[in-house]
């Protein structure tokens, strides 16, 4: 069942009814100002960090749910309703909502008022516009009231649902020809304050919750609209809020357009304040003003669409299968682009108040928008590399704020540095920037011990070498990607963490999948040490990646499978021996994308396993069987009931290294069967199963051993989104960039027969037409570059040209 | 404005409306299992830590406020209610709430159908009771459909409300012979399980949230209760919920009751399963059998009744005022059993999940509760004392489950020690018991290092003298009692804590609050060493107050008060010198209370100045004039908005030191008049001003430069409680034990003519008739002990008789 569909032309999804199976969201803002928005326009916003910098309010897993956003009522003679449907829930005549890149647009229409308002936070501003259009469509004059409302949050999220002795005496505001003003704090250590504005005269206001809703209504019925006047409250601690009243007359036919502005202000401290206890409007009253418009919105809106066409353009796809075209051209890069912007802090699963950046999470998000913001991709390096400590080891996560490494989480994750290499690996090969890797970097952030971005990688690399176990394996550590396969913490209280209560000191328990990432990252490695001249290192990194590739076919293959692990009494993990859990998802894509086991058969059969016991009609599920207890020496994995997470749920991010796996073996039509199983716009028409957004990823769907097989959790902030991209855009459909050029490979479904992918690298814009005659899964025949034949697929990147036409043959 | 009365005879507050001005609560159990309820049935319940062993969600600061709790919804032909009011709303014909010593009882009548509910806890037992009495007062038949509802909160309360990516899938129950069983995360380290059953047939029930409710459904909305019937939905992830229908008929004037059993069961490990999966429910079935019948229930409720019988029976007083009796025959008592089971963890302002056991805290809440359950009390003592550090600092919190030192906030709160000597001291008074001096308790809860409680409190006690600034007066630390006057943290980040944030390591900032503070206990610890025979330790100890109380006549009086303390430069505050924060109220308290300027007037004119600057109609505000700016060097206090919290709010527990300090002046009128401005049944008449509960003391009341003075915030769990029980019955009524007896001398207004005092003390009754036929505020002229006259105002503790019969007369 489908709740809406895909206007591709407009990138946007439009959604056509408020129930949904779960709420569906979008993100607003890119840079320092952010907001979630829900398809009934609930949600929350915030300046740069979702826990130290909240604006509004959200209650987390409310009844219902989705209870709490940017609020409008109308009330007129026959009673009152939101034209977002929430939080009011009153019937619309139509309903329509349309995320697109950056923006939402929620239209309500009811008794011949049609209400558009349109959510967006403009480039380079730290503001949310709500553009609301109200046109009577009637043939009779209309006259009725308007009113706005958001609740503010006093800044720290996490002290504001927690610290209620200091809240509750706290809150202030100030109300400002029209504008009302939020200086919770301000007056002491906080030089910043938000503001919510609209550019009409007032005809009311409240500040004060209690006032506005009454002390026992919910927001489905505030006092206030239900008596059709406001209050003109004043808060003082307790929950200050802004509500603005306006009453409304339209003609027959006249529409109306109000642009309410809600920003974030910084001061400097010299200028935070005008007099005494009145803080210093200018830059708030200059933004009101700037955008006082609906042309100024209008242009805001147009140089937003601009900037999405712009940042959408380096990979675009045309294909037989409009599927494959939108995930694949839009929304796939879009949802990079939110992990690049909130890591795994703020969405309808993450609170915004927990975790920080992950150094595994972003190093392999940066896969997904190396090629839209390659700026920001090596800042991002950068900064992740200055949490590493001088042995090679990392800080789990890191701060966003501070940049800092989390001492309460710490380091031991033993597959952490690794993927720094990888990160740095696809930075270089998209812009050709190798003077990255002379880019000074701290150690722990510390300013007094650098080395270069290079001694930064060498030190990842050289972690694992110094943490191998009795098998010459990695050492697993706290857990590798498998966050909760804990093999050195046996945790019977229910108090602690599973990660953090580490306490088995021995050196013994293996990761498989590590020694494959180690194998994978290493013939990479070595690549750029050859690119850059340093033909003996290069040669020392490959020679520890072939032992180590030896490693893992004497120890780390099972009889059809490599294995996952091996725990703390140096047990199998992963094997056919094994009661439960007898094959595991992750060590068989990353071992066949190193390579290991293609030229002797064992590849083959590992993929073929993983076809057999883990595909389901859902997608690949992390191992099998499930485990049916809870597993001393296995730790979390084995406390989830079985099919969900990674106790046997899909557990997306992984299914790509499978697709990727299929595609080095040549099996198009398995990687591509893969792809489509959990990419969201082929899930659309099972949304009542799915639940989740169909044009996002989401980190997990309900394995076959779960009541509910087939149902998603936790959509948008997962490492599923880059390595999706990744699989389709490099590896199915093949398009790689190399240090000096681009690879074309394709590895696709045998019955397609035609692609045409526009590339834009390193400032060329490559139209490649890939043609598959023979009906072919890989393998090129023939390559044109402007009408001239060349040998192999390795298209060498030249700078005299801006436009280059490639013709592929496949054969 | 009253929304109630006193039901004195029944120890009951008898609330007439469900709209209080802010939701007011009871607390449920006093062992193990304890459950917060509000008016209308609001709140939630756990066993022995708020965070960690939630049984049931509750959403702080929801909308309306007062949202989520043990519901029951009533649906007829005619459409459905809330015999509690909420969460439905709609109009009750009668409604009534009596909250009373460990039970509530909700009474809700709608068209002639009444319903009762009582909600407990039985001694001993780890289940909530809901007991349902359903009468038919018309006089035709009645059928109507009961549900039951309560949300489970999967047991850590923290991660239920931010860890979304793993409780949305581990949620998990069964459902056996109509009861229902939270087994959630039992599989793996719980050993633990909640079920919620009752004592008949039930027609349906639901397990999901979002069956229950419906996907966008309030609580006020329950498609199930729409539809009159249930979904027998059984959860798996998401949001476990439990709900019965039973369906019911009424003859005119029938009566039924049903039995609810909320309860918490830990399994041993070797006993938790039945089969594979299914949990052992033995412990369960035992408890719903036992409490399976109205007789059962109503024997456990006489039996709490008499149970807190008891322990009020140890301190009565009649008096001519009945607002008096109340407050200290049985609300501040009670208020003060609540501040021993809680500490400052789990009310309607604290969520449970931040705070420890407070240090400081504890020790003075002990003050309230000493001569309830003594043995209880030493327990406490101990377990304090045994997070002290060798060189007498102590962890500032530490947590009730493991009963260790938190070390997240850590040590450096310098008042922090001294107060386990006053505890101890209290203890021993009461009780004679002067071995627990000898007990040996661990230093930093090492048990390789244990000393005597005795060296605890010498290290105690020589903490201070090893801490001394520049005028010889006790450094502050982080900060002394009021943690908010932070003199050497500078922070001008937001982003952190005031008191942890210290970063100023100059030791120069001294208290004169701690002086005060010091020279009390010291007396106090010279007459403990002396009673004990150690006549040296007694002269050095009181050499040392001594030498402090100089000190302090030197440097910590300004010219017409005590000084506050010194700041980071050596700058004095709390002087008349300052523009801001000339007097505070936490010296003038101390340092009266130990004697300090009593006999040179310095002592009077300081309590003068509290009248007149302090002094307002809901209270002594804690500082004048209140900061208008954030001061960096007095970090928190000057944070808040004047006339909240520490920055000029009226702070009621410090109140009571005044009224101490003014009967130390015989100044009966005064004291009387500061406690009657704050004591809750004084206020009852105000309650549309106070809002909070007009049977328990709030932490602190807006003070005269807040918008709404004498508008409470923070009810229940506060230091207030035991301080004004300590002023009113030790210092006002003047009945003081003391090693070896009682001392009895009252401080009373002139015209209070007669008072009579029950005191059981050490196993002995002392019904004690005062009586002040001169009008005089204090001194006692004649005393005679069963009609013997005897010579002073001391009764020595002779253990001979059972009952003693003592008159005073005043003069």
């Amino acid at each position: 069942m489908k709740y809406g569909y895909f206007d591709d032309v407009n990138r946007e999804y439009v959604i056509q009814t408020p129930k949904t199976p779960y709420p569906w969201i979008n993100y607003l803002g890119g840079e320092d100002f952010f907001g979630l928005i829900s398809n009934t326009a609930g949600g929350y916003c915030f300046y740069k960090d979702a826990r130290f910098r909240r604006l509004t309010r959200y209650r987390y897993n409310n009844i219902p749910l989705d209870n709490g956003g940017r609020y409008f009522y109308i009330k007129d003679k026959e009673g009152y309703y939101s034209p977002t449907w929430m939080p009011v829930k009153k019937d619309l005549d139509r309903y329509e909502c349309r995320h697109g890149m950056g923006y939402t647009k929620i239209t309500g229409m009811k008794d011949h008022l049609e209400t558009e308002i349109l959510y967006m936070v403009p480039l380079g501003e730290s503001i949310e516009i709500h553009r609301v259009k109200l046109k009577n469509t009637d043939r009779v004059v209309k006259e009725f009231t308007l009113f706005s409302f958001i609740e503010f949050c006093l800044w720290n999220a996490y002290d504001d649902m927690t610290n209620y002795q200091r809240t509750y005496s706290i809150g202030a505001v100030e109300i400002d020809n029209g504008t009302i003003y939020h200086k919770t704090d301000y007056r002491e250590r906080r030089n910043h304050y938000s503001f919510y504005g609209v550019n009409h005269p007032v005809d009311g206001f409240d500040t004060d919750r209690d006032a506005f809703l009454g002390q026992f209504n919910g927001l489905h019925e505030p006092e206030a609209v239900i008596e059709g006047k406001s209050k003109n409250s004043v808060a003082s601690g307790w929950n200050p809020i802004a509500s603005h009243r306006i009453e409304i007359k339209l003609l027959p036919g006249e529409e109306k357009e109000l642009i309410f502005i809600l920003g974030y202000i910084e001061n400097p401290v010299e200028e935070k304040w005008c007099a005494k206890g009145i803080i210093n409007k200018k830059r708030a009253e200059r933004l009101l003003e700037k955008y006082n418009s609906s042309d100024a919105v209008h242009h805001a809106f147009l140089a937003l669409k601009e900037h999405w066409s712009q940042l959408l353009s380096k990979f675009i796809v045309q294909s037989h299968d409009e599927k494959l075209d939108r995930m694949v051209n839009i929304w796939n890069p879009y949802q990079c682009m939110t992990t690049f912007n909130m890591s795994r802090s703020a969405s309808y699963f993450e609170t915004g108040i927990g975790r920080g950046m992950g150094f595994r999470d972003s190093n392999q998000d940066l896969l997904g928008f190396v090629h839209q913001i390659p700026e920001k991709a090596r800042e991002r390096i950068l900064d992740i590399a200055a949490t590493q400590f001088e042995d090679g080891s990392a800080y789990h996560q890191y701060q966003p704020l501070t940049k800092k490494g989390n001492h309460e989480i710490g380091s031991g994750f033993n597959d952490d540095p690794l993927w720094l290499i990888l990160a740095a690996i696809a930075y270089i090969k998209e812009t050709g920037d190798f003077d990255i890797l002379d880019a000074q970097v701290p150690y722990n952030c510390d300013p007094n011990n650098m080395g270069s971005l290079l001694e930064h990688l060498e030190k990842s690399f050289d972690y694992t070498l110094n943490n191998l176990g009795p098998h010459g394996l990695p050492l697993i550590g706290r857990a590798d990607w498998n966050d909760c396969l804990n093999l050195n913490c046996f945790s019977v209280n229910p108090d602690e963490s599973f990660q953090t209560c580490e306490n088995q000191k021995g050196r013994r328990a293996e990761s498989i999948f590590i020694a494959g990432m180690f194998v994978y990252i290493g013939k990479e490695f070595a690549g750029l040490y050859k690119r850059i001249g340093k033909e003996d290192l290069a040669r020392r990194v490959l020679h520890e990646a072939e032992k180590m590739k030896d490693n893992v076919e004497k120890y780390g293959y099972d009889q059809e499978w490599f294995l996952r692990a091996y725990d703390f009494y140096g047990d199998k993990i992963g094997s056919a021996e094994n009661e439960e859990g007898k094959i595991f998802i992750e060590p068989q894509g990353f071992c066949v994308m190193a390579g290991i086991g293609i030229d002797n058969g064992k590849a083959q059969m590992a993929l073929d396993a993983v076809d057999k016991y883990l595909n389901t009609s859902y997608g690949l599920v992390l191992q099998h069987p499930a485990y049916s207890e809870y597993k001393l020496n296995l730790g979390e994995i084995s406390s989830y009931p079985p099919g969900y997470k990674e106790n046997a749920g899909i557990f997306c991010h992984n299914n790509p290294w499978i697709m990727i796996a299929e595609t080095l073996l040549g099996r198009g039509d398995k990687a591509f069967e893969y792809y489509r199983k959990i990419a969201p716009a082929y899930l659309e028409e099972i949304s009542e199963v799915h639940r989740l957004e169909p044009y996002v990823y989401a980190q997990m769907i309900a394995g076959k051993d779960a009541l509910r097989h087939g149902e998603a959790k936790n959509s948008w902030l997962t490492g599923t989104a880059a390595w999706n991209y990744e699989a389709i855009t490099k590896w199915i459909l093949g398009v790689r960039p190399d240090y000096d050029g681009l690879i074309i490979d394709p590895c696709i479904p045998k019955d397609w027969d035609h692609i045409n992918i526009k590339r834009i690298y390193r400032g060329v814009e490559y139209n490649i037409s890939i043609k598959n005659p023979e009906g072919v899964s890989k393998g090129v025949k023939k390559v044109t570059v402007d009408h001239k034949e060349q040998t192999g697929n390795f298209i060498e990147c030249l700078d005299e040209a801006s436009v280059r036409n490639i013709e592929v043959i496949m054969g």
